[in-house]
């Protein structure tokens, strides 16, 4: 594209290197950045500013904080015994969001991937075997990986390391997703969820 | 959603308002600044206000300049007797993008709608008429505009005001896109296209 203007090529070239954005949508976000007061840009890019250098990470459970540790894990109400092990902060909203979960969190900060070079080294394993090791209140991790071929293997690797703790481990159901329709199922799930039946009583 | 943190909630709101992202893009960018180098940040955060507060608009096409004049219009190479009117910056490109346009621009700013409250004398309709008035130059204006309802009612306003000029006025060619399918097309646009048809001698 030819631009008009350098500066609207240098902000749509930066706004392009977002997540899921592309040169049409940066250009659309750079010419409506136009349109709105100056204070409205400002906040933008303060707002941006500040959530990339004052943003911290819980010191216990690596979830995204604006403290030393974070809300989850200072609460007194969440129930100590159980732990959560998920692969992003993203997750953790996910979950929290559900309400059906009140126990704690540990973010790994990705899942092992040798094809992305991501080894288990790389992810906040060790402070999780640290954590149960300092920590007797726990009773359960729940895995809760995307049930991907990562998220499996990370899955397998971790149920391997928490063997020696003697704790109960488990991971989410796979099934067909509520409000799912049986017959667009792929047939791994829909098998695994005839195996994984619920029963009634 | 009940956000880990004040900062990522504001950077996450203010992301929101960006046109065509929801709560969800917002959230998977603000984690992705996150994990990008801090300078990097900064100069994403520099390029949407430089661009807010630095971009200019020609003085003459209102097209978005760095200049006092834009590009086009300053380029001894365009062919001065040929205005084409657009409702915006981004048709500009879009058009400067075919490479099938030699002449000058008139950027709008916007186009004749009542139910938004946008009247003609929102738009850069007097400056039109006093360019053509202030220069002889020009023999013919292709109205560029969209065919939607607003757009063909700011063609047809504009027409009645050129014609004391006695300029050409010519619209672009509604049809069939190129590539598109006879049998998905529209009644009105397949009619339009049989009406305006294109002799091959």
């Amino acid at each position: 594209m030819n631009f008009p203007s350098k500066l609207i090529e240098e902000a749509v070239s930066e706004v392009a290197k977002l997540p899921g954005i592309g040169k049409k949508s940066a250009l659309r976000i750079v010419l409506h950045m136009l349109k709105r007061p100056e204070k409205d840009v400002q906040s933008l890019a303060t707002a941006l500013v500040a959530v990339r250098t004052k943003t911290q990470y819980c010191k216990q459970c690596h979830n995204i904080s604006d403290d030393e540790l974070c809300g989850v894990c200072l609460s007194t109400k969440r129930d100590r015994s159980i732990l959560c092990v998920v692969q992003d902060s993203r997750d953790v909203l996910a979950i929290e969001n559900t309400g059906q979960f009140n126990g704690l969190y540990h973010v790994l900060g990705g899942i092992i991937s040798p094809l992305e070079g991501i080894s288990p080294s790389d992810l906040n394993i060790e402070s999780l075997l640290s954590r149960l090791q300092s920590n007797t209140e726990v009773k359960e991790i729940i895995l809760a990986l995307s049930p991907t071929m990562e998220g499996d293997t990370t899955s397998f690797y971790l149920q391997k390391k928490l063997k020696p703790f003697g704790v109960k481990t488990s991971t989410i159901a796979r099934g067909i997703p509520i409000g799912g329709d049986l017959e667009y199922a792929d047939e791994i799930t829909l098998g695994r969820s005839i195996v994984s039946r619920i029963n009634y009583d």
